[in-house]
């Protein structure tokens, strides 16, 4: 960690003894005040071990209207004046992706800690760049993978890599919904993001993406895919596969993740039973001691066993985030959804774009390491 | 249609002066006492305008066990004894598929009708072939389509072609459940005849696919693909996807079809509220007299609007099946799913097995005139 | 057992040494070809243990209908010919309530074992006489409650009786749907008969109703209620309730049965995840060593738990009752189902059509022993 | 209007002629900062006619933790403090209804508009005293019935009172949940209000509750009923229902409207399908011309029409009565629930307790005119 950034953690003189007194909190900068921007506002300000300093937006008075008329927080259209300012140690940055790569940039740059919104950037040979500069300079840079700090995906990371499913034989995840077509980017570059880092941070490191392919369709002449599917080889062989759609006037959000003990079912919008584990599955009969040739021949019998349900806590994902990149800053490690992380869903993101365009074409990605 | 066959239309003295009187009933042979074949036995008895003479299967022990013992229709082991019953007009072959060719081949030869289980055949070198000698021969030869004859798909097809929801934009069909691994077939053929006979059915005669494109895994080394995705370009240049799956533990069996103007819904297993029409959809603002570039810049906008549910009666589809297999027989006129739909979806399953085997390569179909 | 029935098991010599031959089916007639009668017939033919031999209706027309064209069952008008049919050992009485105290003592006294439809009879002095009537010759009168053979209903009374879910604190169940105005009877003795069957077989036998209150409407002037809610204090303390509707276009059929350690939730609809065990309840805090009136201060807390929905076979409800009848008729033994369990259901209905009667007034009900 | 209360109405003079300009907002103390008061102080900031001055709780340390660390509201102890200041127009009171009545009538005879938590008062009497006192100082007493100005039941209101489903013939709502045993109410008082309140606002003028029946249990001992149920006989004759729980480990709010052509059900935890109108219902065959008595034995029969999911707007309902409130006070009319609506709420509760107390029996009341 870069003792020159000014962040909360270095203002913790070393030995220190005052364990009782918590750390100051670090000082943060929302950059956005568009969509999400507000999210990010609200659940900053929840968060006590971040002081949130300013909400920077070109058009200022969006960013006052995002406040409200009872605020202490004030509001800049400099990002500038946000970077100079060394009350700031930490940036969070909800621009469109386009912008992404110039203001991570000039944010590390100033040494100031990241969290930025997905996808970390439109191009991998960016985002690799902004990987190497916050690794250099000691400072963390966190891709704002919401759906990984859900109570569901959380507890569906701990089945999954603890074993209690067993081998990862499937995975398939619909999202589709009555979207806002998005004028800079397609809604695989929208909504597969989601989809992609969820896998990326739920499998376990030796279950490695190893190839896409994508189809998309913009059956309302809106100049960029409405509709898409990607299928994702695993380095074990298995396929995954996601649909996502802005056109479906009904709203799914379920992932299935099929294992060869239990199946993982996770529909994200029944709030009394978002994740459900299913001890049901298929059996090779008599397979115990069969050649591969011989079990292709035996015959498959079906387990159909109980179902589990387990207790989720209720709790918003965004106030995990900004837990997560407050930690990350003060313990100087990096966030479990880290720049890398980010770059990993970039490189599958631009696979997928090149088999799009090439009709749906097996296109290999080297995603680097998992984790 | 052949005078010779001997079938219940041909009973009817040309002239004939008794309008009251109904035809004789066609005597019906029902061959294969399998997994399909009980329900044909059941709605065939159901069936005025068809007589139950027999049911064939090698097996005489477990067509009895169908039979079960209150009945009066007779068991044979012996096909060849069905085909020279002159009471017997048609047949129903519910045997594996790669029994049909020979099996309708010679019943056709013997001057039956034919209705026989998906797929036709497994080439459509063979489908083709029997397509011929039925239309040679002036008799019905019918795929058991069943979807097609529930009341929703028939409201469904309805709908599309009458032009409630506009143009088609795009079609996406799931059908997913824990099933049974068959012997024979992957799960392509097991599964996906049901969505392209659907696709097939209700979309119009100008939207034909051209194009597929497949994927398929076998996570359980079954020795075939247990989970596969099939995407399917229409002429229209809209996209239609199915997700078949054998190991969901979950059942899911949901289609929607995307409109310019409204939007289909059906779930089939929601008994309630099997299909349901969404006047929602996405609009372009300002795009009346815009050319196509501007198109693209302009402001997209959404409608949301009401849902309509329409009122289904509770019907058993096989019930329509043979309904419309004895009204074709009768009215000497191909059934509405003929041997040429049955030929067209093999072609299409044909092409996902070549694209899948060639790792989900983009394969032209040329599947012939839709109707 | 009465010896000169000439039912199944008394046709098996005493002492006999063939072991392995299963006994000869007792002869079967059903009466009744109404509403509920083809369901009597479809499963009485698929129960080994018994051999349709009639089906008696005054409209032979509608019998020979329901039994249709390929059948070798006789169809007779007088239910005379069937008493004195020797092959007939058991008869099952599906025709309206009103006429089931004359047909039950009829074949009773004819020595036949009976299965007759809910309710046993519409007054508890008439349903009385029939079970003293049946004891006292030693026939088995079952009541086809058939509820209580689902494989739902079963799971839950393992669950209840077996001490999972601790006491029962309250029971609620919902019955609602667009239904057939009954000609004879109202919305309680049409419907709830189905609950209190239910209760009578899952409950403890130390839980018994003691009194009943209800309130009916009839909103369209049908001459008797079409809607109702039926509370019923237990002998526990512990309060049920009922709510039975033929006006309501969404059909529920969901009983919640609460217990101190876990709640059962039963949605019959609901294929997938019909019974459901949720680890959740309400505790009283620090409650332990404490008085009534402290804990009536103590603080409550909640435990939200884990939800666990066993497997269930599928399978037909009348199947078992069949396999039941046929069980107890085999063993001389009474049904699960006897007609003491009828005569409880008869006792409760009357004190809930006299609570209604007088405005909803709590009845004090005696419905004698549970089991 | 009390002219002295200084609320923004009355700060625009008589005959200003600048109509462009909006009033100034109206100065608001929320006062009590629990459960409900949060949201109250949120919806106020978000609602321009109102100015949200101070939030008032004895404990201060709370009400500063609800404001967050980033307001410019000011937090204080002293509900006399607030009601001396006259920067301050009105007053949201947000505590233990124990308390209503004290601090409601002190703001009133202060010159403060109210906004009430529900219920108005524990006491019909009080609730009287309260919306006498309003009347006579030309202030606004509005109660917070929340669940009437969400766009569910906003139309609803418009479908029963425009005549859309025709008269109606019974209501049925649930409303159960795992909830917080309270330490100061039962059951019926805790979430009967929203059924009573909810009734109140959508039936017609002339469909009034004229009589009530209550059954309660506390099956955890927990000094209070924990589980209720409340018939409601209406002036027309139809019955209303409605089923509390805080003991049900499934969360359901339904309510169902039955009406002579239509049929309401609204499923507020369905959030893509709130309010449906079911087509469907019973008829009486050829009743046309029939008498009463007639009309009884004539054939019923039934229609399956189509339903219909009007598209209703996502909005936060306390946003909704936060304008109704400043519109009130704008305005210088009564609220569309005000005082006298909390009244009849308060007396069905009191009628309800008494039917309970007495075992069910059934409690006349006069709730005054509706509306």
């Amino acid at each position: 960690m870069n003792p020159t950034t000014g962040h909360a953690a270095a203002a913790v003189p070393p030995g220190s003894a005052r364990p009782a007194a918590p750390p100051a909190p670090t000082g943060l900068a929302v950059v956005g005040a568009g969509y999400w921007g507000p999210n990010l506002v609200r659940n900053a300000q929840a968060t006590p071990a971040l002081r949130l300093e300013w909400l920077c937006d070109l058009d200022e008075e969006r960013a006052r209207a995002v406040l409200g008329g009872y605020t202490t927080v004030r509001v800049t259209g400099s990002f500038e004046a946000v970077l100079n300012d060394p009350a700031v140690g930490a940036v969070a940055v909800a621009t469109p992706a386009a912008t992404h790569f110039d203001l991570v940039r000039a944010a590390l740059e100033a040494g100031k800690h990241v969290l930025v919104e997905k996808p970390l950037t439109p191009s991998s040979g960016e985002a690799a760049k902004l990987v190497a500069l916050a690794e250099r300079s000691g400072l963390v840079l966190m891709c704002d993978h919401t759906y990984c700090y859900t109570p569901a995906v959380r507890k569906i990371r701990e089945l999954v890599r603890g074993g209690e499913i067993g081998e990862v034989q499937f995975v398939d995840s619909v999202r589709i919904n009555l979207g806002l077509v998005q004028p800079d980017v397609d809604v695989l570059w929208d909504l597969a993001p989601h989809d992609l880092s969820i896998l990326d941070f739920v499998l376990p490191p030796d279950a490695r993406p190893v190839a896409v392919s994508a189809h998309g369709s913009d059956p309302i002449d809106a100049g960029r895919s409405c509709v898409a599917y990607l299928s994702i080889w695993l380095s074990t062989g298995a396929l995954a596969h996601a649909h996502v759609n802005w056109l479906s006037p009904t709203k799914i959000r379920t992932t299935v993740i099929g294992g060869s003990r239990r199946t993982i079912v996770w529909d994200d919008l029944n709030p009394s039973q978002r994740v459900s584990v299913h001890d049901r599955g298929v059996d090779l009969a008599y397979a115990g001691s069969l050649g591969r040739e011989e079990r292709r021949e035996a015959l498959i019998s079906y387990r159909v066993g109980d179902v589990l349900v387990p207790a989720l806590p209720e709790q918003e994902a965004l106030r995990g985030v900004m837990a997560e990149f407050a930690a990350a800053i003060a313990a100087g490690r990096p966030a479990l959804t880290d720049g890398r992380a980010g770059l990993r869903v970039v490189r599958l993101l631009e696979a997928a774009t090149r088999s799009a365009a090439a009709g749906g074409a097996r296109e290999t990605v080297d995603i680097g390491e998992n984790e």
